[in-house]
């Protein structure tokens, strides 16, 4: 018996892991409807379906959303600030909980950035189509905007009064889950400029690596859920947008 | 006295316009800080200095952000999302409030794509620096992105089952003055291509004419309060990207 329905393209990571990853470290039961069995309802066939559905009264305009008993939620951030209330994956007290959001706000403006490197004309051609624009896209990307997000999110953690290591309190919100997979996607996709500037942000590395550890993080890692990264999702590793040698002023 | 600050650039409706219009029509007090008196501690100095303070534990990104009495609130849809539970903005139910919320965040995403049909490559260039690749971009959103979020908020209002031509309910919230803003924004920016389109999207152009006609929202269109559109803010106008010729396939 599932309590929720996971609705997004069953190829990729894309915006739905950062919805597979706080279900995961809840421990909440999730059926994601496009991987499923065909003969059973599930299957891409039935996502699009879905989303078309004409009496729905809050229809998506994309994937993900969720289907809870009585609720289909959409835009990631959404979800999780949903994820967030229920399963104590972020702060009750109002200051903690707008906090959270607005961190996850800020991933998501860094994720925006991140699919623009490889799709700065537009989401409904191809890269092969907007190379020489992704390419002085990627490169105010690697120079300009990488540093600015990253030097915020390593003042956040410093910031936090816990000083847990963690954005948020001394305990793991969705926030620090969608971090670990900004640095995961991060190293996938631009694998040189990480190895060259990674370590002036200890901050962020400790905790995407504690992250890693956690228990049903790990599992959920290792598992067949754990789609690969591939060239189909947000984080792309194409080698010309990502050069051997760091960009000069 | 003031509840509120409110932080953003002074010379621009920007982001920081779908705060005000949430704050004028509650008639809630605010200080438009960087707007202020410079000898009463206003200005866009004092903007600049408040987003650098070191000792703030919730530091925001980049403006706008919102000072409550015990509170700084970064990211627009955030801020919104708490003037909504604070001010009737939105309804108290959380099916109701996360449907607001996620109507706010595809807004958010709209204005993301409006902002880079000028910016395609960074925001840290000059319009002159990327006037060919904004060219291709423009012409992407105007025939595909435009239509496809045009499409969904007008399917949005004829969802709601209060049938009160708004997209929540029956009472106008955060979502509906931010719709209207876009109406205004895409207006101006791309005059010719509204004119040529927006018929096809009456339900919008109702809600449009109706928050410009509540009288809070009509006092402050008329006041000095509202600054006027220009080439700083998000919703620039180039005729270059608004041909008179419709795209072709």
């Amino acid at each position: 018996m599932f309590h929720y329905e996971l609705h997004y393209w069953p190829t990729i990571q894309g915006r739905g892991e950062f919805v597979r990853l706080a279900l995961e470290y809840a421990g909440a039961p999730y059926l994601d409807v496009a991987r499923g069995d065909v003969a059973n309802g599930g299957g891409e066939a039935a996502l699009l379906k879905s989303l078309t559905r004409e009496n729905l009264h809050t229809p998506p305009f994309a994937p993900p959303y969720l289907k809870t008993v009585d609720l289909t939620i959409g835009q990631t951030a959404n979800i999780l600030l949903y994820i967030g209330h229920h399963h104590a994956l972020a702060p009750a007290d109002e200051a903690g909980w707008l906090w959270t959001h607005q961190l996850q706000l800020t991933i998501a403006d860094f994720v925006g950035e991140v699919h623009d490197t490889h799709h700065p004309i537009g989401a409904g051609l191809y890269y092969e189509d907007q190379r020489s624009e992704a390419a002085r896209r990627a490169r105010e990307f690697r120079s300009e905007r990488t540093p600015r997000f990253f030097r915020y999110f390593e003042r956040c953690i410093e910031c936090n009064p816990s000083d847990s290591g963690l954005l948020v309190g001394d305990a793991v919100t969705y926030a620090d889950l969608s971090l670990f997979q900004i640095i995961e996607g991060m190293r996938y996709a631009f694998p040189r400029l990480m190895k060259r500037t990674e370590s002036g942000y200890p901050k962020l590395v400790a905790l995407h690596d504690r992250i890693a550890r956690e228990p049903r993080i790990a599992a959920y890692l290792a598992s067949k859920r754990r789609i690969a990264f591939n060239e189909e999702g947000i984080f792309r590793h194409y080698a010309e947008l990502d050069p051997a040698e760091p960009d000069s002023g």
